[in-house]
């Protein structure tokens, strides 16, 4: 038996849903169709809008329906004179959640990686040198991923940063809040002793 | 940061998902946004031409875009006299896959559980015996799944049958090909010894 078109093309197309494999997509669809077909013909109505209408903000370069984003507009986070570098949409969230950040962001959408062709340009270093140069922003807080390629790509800012008169640091390593000495990796540890702080 | 309206509504549509609970929706936007926009779109098409168009076959009950679907409206099939009732459309397609079933099928899409509401009516079990009436079926096989309510069901349509005077077989239960004797559960083994065969 072949399955009947429609549902055959949308098994095929939750497949490019990250970890779901043709053995899913079934599952998906039928339990869609079995027990949930509000839930899947809303899911298809944000979809659709969601991949036509989200873009990236013209100033930080994060996901935003409109051109320039809430937090860039945010006057108060314009005088904090603070613009923070990260990975990923996702790391901004993660750091808004802990309330105690209330600066800028600029958002990279990923890391300098030669091999992969991803240089200064796909990282969006251009838009950041243009903002750094507008003069209003005083440090530069360094939140790449803690990764080869995260630490490179701070390097690399950092170095931008000097260039042009502008302060910037990195975020500390350590060990983790409730974390267990004898399960954390060297590298963390060794960062932890380095960093230490006189108390 | 709240997420853009969109987008929050993206993360919330997504967990209708089974298995995708809010931090898996969000991880799952995301990426459709970063790394497959035509993917995502695709899918939201997809979806919504689904959940709109995909029905039910008026005659064995499984998911069909026309009226009949194509194995009802097979002459062959409907010469061989077999009816093969299952519980999911997923069964016919792990039946079907087989390729050995050349009869046709009635999906009950579930089983007997009194408990929950769901009696004869519910599983079509009016649309089956109007079926039967018609005299074109000379076996009714049933393969519903070897669980409490599966073999309830069973036992019931079996009743259905002999009433009117139709065959009903049950399919095998024994040990599943390459399964190993010491890792089978009891109930399985004994149904092994007691389906025996002469060789």
């Amino acid at each position: 038996m072949q399955l009947s078109p429609k549902l055959a093309a949308l098994v095929e197309a939750l497949r490019c849903l990250p970890g779901i494999g043709p053995k899913s997509a079934q599952r998906i669809a039928f339990h869609l169709l079995e027990r949930d077909r509000d839930g899947g013909a809303q899911l298809g109505n944000c979809l659709s809008q969601a991949m036509q209408s989200i873009g990236h903000c013209e100033s930080c370069r994060t996901f935003s329906e409109t051109p320039i984003c809430d937090i860039c507009e945010s006057v108060k986070r314009q005088d904090s004179g603070l613009l923070c570098v990260v990975e990923s949409p996702t790391d901004v969230l993660a750091i808004e959640q802990t309330g105690q950040y209330t600066g800028l962001y600029f958002v990279l959408m990923g890391h300098l990686s030669p091999l992969d062709g991803i240089g200064p340009q796909e990282i969006g270093l251009d838009v950041l040198q243009t903002k750094l140069q507008q003069g209003n922003i005083n440090e530069v807080i360094l939140a790449t991923n803690p990764t080869v390629e995260g630490e490179a790509t701070a390097h690399y800012i950092a170095e931008l940063c000097n260039n042009l008169g502008v302060k910037a640091s990195r975020i500390a390593h350590g060990m983790p809040v409730g974390g267990e000495l004898d399960l954390v990796d060297g590298m963390t540890l060794m960062h932890a002793f380095s960093g230490r702080k006189a108390l």
